[in-house]
């Protein structure tokens, strides 16, 4: 690992009414400015001479205390340097290039007697800046009331948005102008189980394009022990302002000296690609913190799962009851409902099926008793994670996926009762060790319990972060739904592998997903870490299963495939029914064939809204495949191969919308063909209304040579 | 066990617009009347022809439902007849009858299609009763609003009361009339580090003496999975109504049927002493549920514990720091404050104490590390229960306890942070086990967390349930403080051996106790079950310690031997510090020798709030213990010993107070004499101003007789 820091140490003592100093990126073509004046701290950020954050103020205000707003000198300042690379344990790149300019300021609050820090780090893709409140006399114990941290931004943004909400970020998103917003802010939600929103709030990580051109991205990075953040608009100003999340008494964080704020970032450039490329949120995060990561592995799965949202396919529960007192109603006697998916036999068939299929994992929802009424009633003792239903073998089916070089992944559903989860987690945790598990799925759906709690406040960030380091303990992977927004913390604890926490494919089936959706994710959820979209479906059309249902996927076959590429996250389903694949098992190959973990990524295009086409090189293999989605506008794609080794040239097996494909009307109309492509290679692909392509490179072989003719 | 149960089956689906049927109590003393007029269920309750309760309504609202109040038409009435008697493992009698009618009302609710049930049972000293919600098509989850149960009082009733609270109990009781509650209200509460004060609210129990001489006593039973009961007053109407505790959102109580409430009891006499006698709210509770119960055992203990409270006699905490880190600070490095009281040697001090005397056990706070920042933060991971400061040796005060015969009582302090405990139980139950703990005292000093709960709120009553069953798995007794009001719950879960949930001595060195404190709180906290009151104070004044310290406990010496008769508790501390009790040996004795189970009771005379004598008979024993005690004035105690064996002849040892004896100029003056008494013997003993006095009763030797001359 290369490392340079290069230490500075700044002015003593400051306190001048204004104070003023300036750092820029390692390339220099951001700059960044902290300044001090009559008392109150603010900041700005531009890029390439662009404004991209306006003069905006900095601090915090505090329950049954002074804030930590005004009345501070600059007492020290101290500036760093960093660069280093540094490997993940599962990722898009092999090395990331840490490669920073920092600037410490300690600020002194004379009259009360306290101290705080500023810590900005100036990357060439941004800045990220935390609080730190270090130990003192007149600071040990603080109840944050609301963080007060501006963005100003140069002008009237367009924004990729969903509105601010404690409990959900499982919206469409909307595209507008910041001063659109309050017109269209009900686009900006819908009903959800769980949800509080947040009058003039909308989510981070904020996706926007100034007026100038510059793509900027807000979020937040660390988040560990402090409510999660959305930000306020004002959008007269084109100002954003945090938003914590408060708890059950409106109190946004308990706090004990010493102690920071999660990094806020500020991603930029005038290329969209380059936000996609960024791994400037990963690297605000801790180096990894675990003993041992060997155990930490990429997994491909399918499950027991897609069928329960297809009608008459399958149920969770066991028994058609609403009614159910854990450890006290014995199943036995329950008339089973004949629909249970997570039954012996047909989980025996997804071994069978991942097996044959070079799979790693199959997840199976549903295996255990309290589905038949743990949704909706507030119900605390909802599931304890260790009971299977009577149709659900826990020894023989691991056994049996074992004996096939197969593992199922277990899933425990919270519903939201995380002081349940709690109270089990160490006994379910070890009954996943007991019978060979390696990986949890875990959800939160509905409202929290603590009652009053939300799924974003300080208590429930927490409570993830105790999940998925006791889960480290035991060398399981945790695969988390309904949970707080992704702050780059896999880079700390990889085996924090995925989250959903957006809107994910299961809202294809309830109240639908734009087809714009995946291009935009990935400028807004994605740059917090890995999200378990759960892609695949070929079966997009309802009316196949029920000739009455008249909901549909909004995506063509090949955008399906496309997903597994753009997408990124090294735990990736196949999600559809098993009967889908074998109906379609030459564009299924594709799914088979593609990896989940990479050594090099390539943003090659990218809109925010609109496109995006993306090249990665599998990990530790020569293997390279490119995804390309569009939104519901067709679109044709042109790059070239210039990504690929100088002299090599590949078999590039193309999976494609059909000429006539249309994500309503023929989302099943395919074409593959095999190509050879050089570096020097180029490619014009048409993709239907929300379409794709795939594509899978691998180095030719001498018959491959022989065999196929047509070259782009 | 004799056992007689008889069964009656009332008339079905009555639609009558006015159906009423009474049952009166096994005595006929007690009349009891349920009424249904226009489809409003309501009850009322006479002793010996005076009205106790005059029609009161009955009923419930819900959150997001119809209320569960009106639209009732009677659809079963069965009523039941049980005589029975059974032994608790721990208790005031060997043998306790159960003998009442009950009248079971089935309420059908035809518009909503729902039915719950209401069961009275009308004992000889007094009434309970409780709604039932079975399992229905209509009624599987509810979340109640507010419980609307009224008890429309005869008349202005006298009240010892204390204001209405959803987090604590530990205020001095007022005496008045319902009627001047509104202009005393504030009398009723005080500061403290939790509350949360309802206007119009009194606490129950509730004891009150109405103008025709009834005594009158409102409290609950068999608490389990509810939120606990206050009362609101309607001081015009003498109307009391249940004032249920709400969460952090204002519910009340999440219920799943089939369900019941704790009981409402109604204890009634014309006699003060039967409300002291009465064994009602355990007559409610269910039989013992722990499969064995011989590890259960009566405690007399001292402790490291009441110099804390002293001044300049030790603390707590270790070092003098305000900002502790659990697992991070290193205690090694802290410079020790030289005051802790838990050290080795001083511990080592009372197991000595301990085993000189008899006494079973010794209780031990601040053995572990957090006391430094422990209070007033709100912060969540303040204690683990498991390690202790570096001047405690864990596993050599055990070995060297037991050799001597004693046990260590365990400190759980929680500082109400009940997610903390409980994800730390089970290894500190472990913890105890591995060390050969017996006991544990608990406490939930501050704001509880889930913050926005409180000490009464329905998740923290089943988190204390949780807390003492667990226990029991275990094998260990649990002595909770700070806790809600007990409800008879020891007479099936006896390992909760004893609680606080009331002002006790600990107070006297806050803002003080009032001198008829112990002669309210047996009508009123220990109605409920044991109180670990802490008596034994013996040097009264803080002068002693601290020449301008002017705190004085607020009763004499003898008072304090007194207690142990009058407040029962199978668990009861001699409080004060072993050098105290060195100076006081002869008055020690007392102390040394009394009981603390019991195989028989005799309250002999008492009036709430001036005055108590009570005689019990030591557990499996000849010897009997007096205890009187006075409020702030002196009286006379006149009294025969009718309750002896016929036969025998007694040496009776009596404690009291001196001549010139008083609570404030001289409290440690007292004489202790020994006379022989029999059966036909009488007293008249002089109390001092909030005096008292001891009497233990042995049957004499022949050597007694020979040299005890004295006789009353």
């Amino acid at each position: 690992m290369k490392k340079t820091i290069i230490f500075g140490l700044g002015i003593l003592s400051l306190s001048l009414s204004t104070v003023a100093q300036s750092i820029k990126s390692p390339n220099g073509q951001l700059e960044f400015a902290f300044e001090i004046k009559d008392g109150k701290p603010s900041y700005k950020l531009n890029y390439k001479d662009k404004a991209v954050v306006r003069n905006s103020r900095l601090g915090l205000t505090l329950k049954d205390a002074p804030a930590l707003l005004e009345g501070f000198e600059v007492k020290k300042q101290e500036t760093k340097s960093v660069n280093e690379n540094w490997n993940p344990v599962l990722g898009e790149f092999k090395t990331i290039k840490n490669n920073y300019n920092e600037l410490a300021v300690t600020l002194r609050q004379a009259k009360e007697d306290r101290e705080i820090l500023v810590r900005f780090r100036v990357f060439n893709d941004g800045l990220g800046f935390r609080y730190e409140f270090p130990q003192q006399k007149n600071l040990n114990y603080f109840v944050i009331a609301e963080e007060e941290t501006q963005f100003a931004l140069s002008g009237d943004n367009k924004a990729w948005w969903i509105a601010g909400d404690y409990d959900t970020e499982e919206y469409n998103y909307v595209t507008s102008k910041l001063s659109e917003v309050p017109a269209r802010f009900k686009e900006g939600y819908e009903q959800n189980v769980s949800q509080t929103v947040i009058p003039n709030g909308l989510q981070t990580p904020l996706m926007m394009k100034s007026q100038d051109g510059l793509y900027i991205n807000l979020h937040e990075a660390a988040l560990m022990d402090y409510a999660a953040m959305n930000v306020e608009l004002d959008s007269k100003n084109f100002v954003l302002k945090t938003h914590l999340t408060p708890d059950a008494q409106g109190a946004k964080g308990y706090m004990q000296t010493p102690c920071q704020s999660p990094w806020r970032t500020i991603v930029v450039s005038d290329k969209a690609t380059d936000i996609l490329a960024s791994k400037l949120i990963l690297n605000l995060n801790e180096p990894c913190k675990l003993p041992t990561t060997d155990w930490i592995k990429p997994v491909k799965y399918v499950g027991v799962w897609w069928q329960m949202f297809c009608p008459n396919q399958g149920s969770w529960s066991y028994a058609d009851v609403d009614n159910i007192h854990l450890g006290v109603t014995d199943y036995k006697k329950l008339t089973p409902n004949k629909t249970h998916a997570a039954n012996n036999k047909n989980v025996k068939k997804y071994i069978d099926f991942a097996a044959k299929h070079g799979f790693d994992a199959v997840l199976v929802e549903g295996w255990n008793e309290g589905w038949e009424d743990w949704f909706g009633h507030s119900k605390e003792f909802v599931f304890d994670f260790v009971t299977p239903y009577p149709d659900f073998n826990v020894k023989e089916l691991n056994e049996y996926a074992q004996s096939k070089g197969v593992r199922i992944i277990m899933h425990h559903e919270t519903s939201a009762s995380a002081t349940n989860y709690e109270r089990w987690m160490d006994t379910a945790y070890k009954f996943m060790v007991n019978h060979g598990y390696k990986a949890v799925k875990s959800g939160y759906v509905g409202n929290i319990i603590p009652r009053g709690e939300h799924h974003y406040s300080q208590w429930m960030v927490k409570h993830y972060h105790r999940a998925f380091t006791r889960a480290a303990d035991y060398k399981l992977m945790v695969n988390a739904h309904e949970t707080v927004h992704l702050t780059g913390m896999h880079r700390t604890y990889p085996n924090y592998i995925a989250a959903e926490a957006a809107r994910g494919t299961e809202y294809e089936t309830f109240s639908g997903v734009n087809p714009e959706h995946t291009t935009i994710l990935p400028f807004t959820r994605l740059m917090g870490g890995p999200m378990d979209y759960t892609p695949g479906i070929f079966q997009t059309q309802f009316n196949y299963y029920k000739s009455d249902d008249t909901r549909f996927i909004k995506t063509t076959l090949v955008k399906q495939l496309a997903l597994y590429v753009t997408m990124y996250s090294p735990l990736q389903m196949a999600a559809d029914i098993i009967d889908n694949y074998e109906r379609f098992p030459d564009a299924f190959q594709f799914i088979k064939d593609v990896a989940v973990d990479w050594d090099d990524t390539k943003i090659i295009e990218a809109e925010p809204g609109d496109y995006i086409t993306i090249a990665r090189k599998a990990k530790g293999k020569e293997d390279w495949f490119v995804g390309g989605i569009t939104d519901e506008n067709p679109r044709t794609a042109k790059f070239d191969f210039s990504f690929l080794d100088d002299k090599a040239t590949y078999v590039a097996t193309i999976y494609a919308d059909g000429a006539d494909a249309h994500y309503v009307t023929k989302p099943q109309s395919y074409a593959i063909r095999k190509v050879l492509v050089t570096k020097k290679s180029k490619l014009t692909q048409k993709l239907a209304a929300s379409g794709g392509f795939a594509i899978s490179l691998k180095k030719a072989t001498a018959e491959d040579l022989k065999t196929i003719k047509a070259k782009l």
